[in-house]
């Protein structure tokens, strides 16, 4: 049975999310977690006269963020055999995902939290069936507070928001983006980006800062602090508004990559259950490049 | 020459304001910083043979923060020779206090900012001349944010924020707060609590939470943590709203001290310029504690 995992983390005490060896990561972490509630629950198998149980769960995750990046609304995948969340039960009655979220949360450090364990409806598929992602890049460029500084990047002296989200504007659509994303052979680097504003909020949770809004089908590696570093060049007046689609259109990498602990990846975008099969077919199909223009 | 200086702080590196042997404190950082900025400008005495250049800087600090406890709107002073501020001068032409306030920005950690750096009015006492302190304190009891999780107490389970605010209203006003302070031989533990509210905000940087705002004129040891831990007794539904009150009267500690790191000082108010010197004697005057009723 697939499980559908809604979390968020502090990414600044994480490799990222993908595990690596003698690595602190994010899957590496949660997987550990996930192994410790689900192996009380598994049959013990004896190989080459040991007992043991099966080995840490393979997670598939929406947005597989960087070093240093956040997450408030990353979704991630588990699959499960049915009689071992069948096992999962508590004494007031309940069992199956509520339970390992229960138990998860008694386990995890504080820089991950696990806010939904669901059963996922038929043809999910956290990291081919989203529609898109949204990151949100928070900067201060003014009275610093230090008490955010692990999410908000500090930036000397104020920036020209209004140029900002003039160059933002000319990166929306379905682009090439090979100048902003580090190269991977074979891999596309064509993405849609649906959004790209940069504002100064008068209220709510950001207000005061200069944050951007970014969302696209699918991000390429490091796409968007590369895209947020370009506009910090216009917003400090090095670059004309204009110059981040210059850029673009000379598919050479000429921007600076922002640092990651301003960005936190906010939201994953599903389609309705009964398009998530489809959905995932469409996307597993490879992108095809488009031609120079 | 009297220097005030506005900063604020992450309390979560620091064992309080206050300066202690082997520990890192605010005060000692921040001194620290002050002595190697303004050395520069000292001469070199020779004692003892050694040449040597006069000791860390005596702050005198608004509120006393403890140990984890955070701060927005914290005020010290500093008395510094007016020949050793005129020493410190820029290329562009600046001098005194606000080349006081760049050299400490190069020098501080990221957990300490200093806002601003300025030459007191006369009669000025970051310490006596205050007619208020304002703290706030931070809970959430919904979906916990792992990005804040330094400054915002999670709390498992939903609180009343109605009785909390009902409870807070019967502290409000001159009282003993005997019953909300650690003892400390000879000094009084009367106060004025000027305000003292729960709110859950629909709007701004705290939306969502649950948060108590708390003004006095001045604050006992551990006062503020201990009311809010009988508010926290009242708002998980332990205790009935009134019960804070017949604490208060008893004048025996009964309320947990609720955790430092949910707390943070937001706000000093000082009066006008002409009423500081007046008002500092007036708090140095002791208070005497008001008759059991």
């Amino acid at each position: 049975m697939r499980v559908r995992l809604d979390l968020a983390y502090d990414g600044a005490g994480f490799s990222g999310w993908a595990p690596q060896p003698g690595r602190r990561t994010v899957a590496g972490v949660l997987g550990g977690a996930l192994s410790t509630v689900l192996r009380a629950t598994e049959p013990v198998v004896v190989v080459d006269g040991c007992r043991q149980r099966v080995a840490p769960r393979r997670l598939v995750v929406a947005g597989r963020t960087d070093a240093g990046v956040h997450a408030r609304g990353q979704v991630a995948h588990l699959d499960v055999p049915v009689e071992q969340l069948d096992r999962l039960r508590t004494r007031d009655g309940a069992s199956g995902p509520p339970v390992l979220l229960r138990r998860l949360a008694g386990i995890l450090p504080d820089d991950i939290v696990v806010h939904a364990a669901r059963t996922a409806p038929p043809g999910f598929d956290a990291r081919f069936s989203p529609l898109s992602r949204r990151y949100a890049y928070r900067v201060c460029d003014g009275r610093h507070d230090p008490l955010t500084r692990s999410f908000v990047l500090w930036h000397r002296g104020g920036l020209n928001v209004a140029a900002m989200a003039e160059a933002a504007r000319g990166l929306v659509g379905l682009h090439d983006f090979a100048a902003y994303a580090k190269a991977r052979p074979e891999a596309t680097t064509v993405r849609t980006l649906l959004r790209f504003d940069w504002q100064r909020p008068d209220d709510g949770p950001d207000a005061g800062l200069v944050v951007a809004q970014v969302e696209a089908d699918a991000f390429c590696h490091s796409m968007v602090r590369s895209l947020v570093g370009a506009c910090l060049s216009v917003g400090e007046g090095r670059r004309d508004p204009g110059w981040p689609t210059q850029v673009l259109a000379s598919r050479c990498r000429a921007a600076a990559v922002a640092p990651a602990h301003g960005l936190t990846l906010e939201q994953v975008v599903y389609p309705p259950d009964d398009r998530l099969a489809v959905r995932a077919g469409q996307t597993r199909a490879r992108r095809d490049p488009i031609p120079p223009q």
